[in-house]
């Protein structure tokens, strides 16, 4: 099978993902927070960019089970039930409940990925389990790194690489590479998932000065949780494996 | 000293380049060719996206001392002078001449820099020279890899690296990095830059199904030429030292 991997959202722009399964990772912290969300019992998860949108949305689902969560300058949005820590996602809090998430880059990625075959939701948190659907899928995929606000993000790449590494070594056949996932393999081998390499890149470096140093031991988990989100219909669940 | 690299040209989306040394990479082949046809004496090289506007500015030029240069799908376009090997641009044939080269990539991204305090243009062939010239400066630098119709390209970021990592070598004081360049640094830790690699990316990959190969041997060699061209009112000429 192929794999493609996009190191930047700027890169889907001839239909890269038509028609394929998809992944998107945005590691600190989008998509680690939703894996520890829905890992956590969370319903569903609905993404969006804007905060106008995020009310608007949680009063068309009904506010009774509905959380409002989301950071601006990685910190929680006045009013809001919970900021997007993955510490703050805990089975007591979100169990049961729909949550409506403003983040930036994550969000705006999903939106890029109309008309792939399915797309999946990965971050270190779960990576073995969405390498795990893919080798089974056994179609050709594509992993796109969220970055930030347009730019690489290594940590993205690195989740990728790594992602990309287990799948090779699981997968029957051999893996057909692009530009992108040659590079993403050789920074998994170069940079390790840890809290200390976290704080190396630009993301964690934001992170450390907010405050939020703990975000990155957790995001650093790798396989924390064997499940596999499904972003469709504008919403993330659980996908049957 | 601080190093921004951006690994793909899709990144260039605030402002990124304002007021600094902004070098441009192509690794295979639009920098490449430029450097050589420069080291091999020519004038000027205008670069251009379409073949209209390769022609038409040709005209305006006055055609005497004008070579058109330029390739689609790695051939040179028909009715041109040359096509977008480094090997046709000799001094035989071009000492003294301007060259209107139309490439896409490359040019692209230098229609990008506008507001760059300079524009610098980089390959592995002339390396060196750009990592003095940009310790010399000693102010804040971006390298942006034009990539591939906006895909990453690994040469072009193993090249970024390579430069980056002279440039560290030279520099009297820290060099400051983001994590475009963090990764670009790994990169060249891990690929050489010869033409075994090159065979590996996917542009060497179109170059060798074009029967270019010859090409790649020639965009692997570091530090051929000591110059440094420069991008200044839409054509390169060599920026003195």
């Amino acid at each position: 099978m192929k794999l493609d991997v996009y190191l930047t959202p700027g890169e889907l722009v001839h239909g890269e993902v038509q028609g394929r399964v998809t992944v998107v990772i945005d590691v600190l912290r989008a998509t680690s927070t939703i894996v520890e969300a829905l890992g956590a019992g969370a319903r569903a998860v609905y993404p969006v960019v804007s905060i106008e949108e995020a009310l608007r949305l949680a009063n068309t689902l009904g506010r009774e089970d509905v959380l409002l969560c989301g950071e601006r300058r990685c910190v929680r949005i006045e009013g809001f039930d919970l900021g997007n820590s993955p510490l703050e996602f805990t089975p007591e809090r979100v169990a049961g409940k729909t949550l409506v998430m403003s983040t930036t880059n994550g969000t705006q990625v999903m939106a890029q990925t109309a008309g792939a075959e399915r797309v999946l939701i990965a971050s270190a948190l779960n990576a073995g389990a969405v390498a795990r659907t893919l080798a089974e899928a056994g179609s050709d995929a594509v992993i796109v790194c969220a970055g930030r606000e347009k730019h690489f993000a290594l940590e993205d790449a690195v989740v990728a690489g790594h992602l990309a590494r287990r799948l090779a070594e699981i997968l029957p056949g051999p893996l057909e590479t692009n530009d992108g996932a040659l590079a993403a393999l050789a920074l998994a081998g170069r940079f390790p998932i840890s809290e200390g390499f976290f704080l190396s890149t630009g993301a964690g470096q934001l992170l450390e000065a907010a405050d939020l140093t703990a975000d990155l031991a957790v995001c650093a988990q790798i396989d924390r949780h064997d499940i596999v989100p499904v972003f469709r219909d504008r919403h993330i669940t659980l996908g049957t494996r």
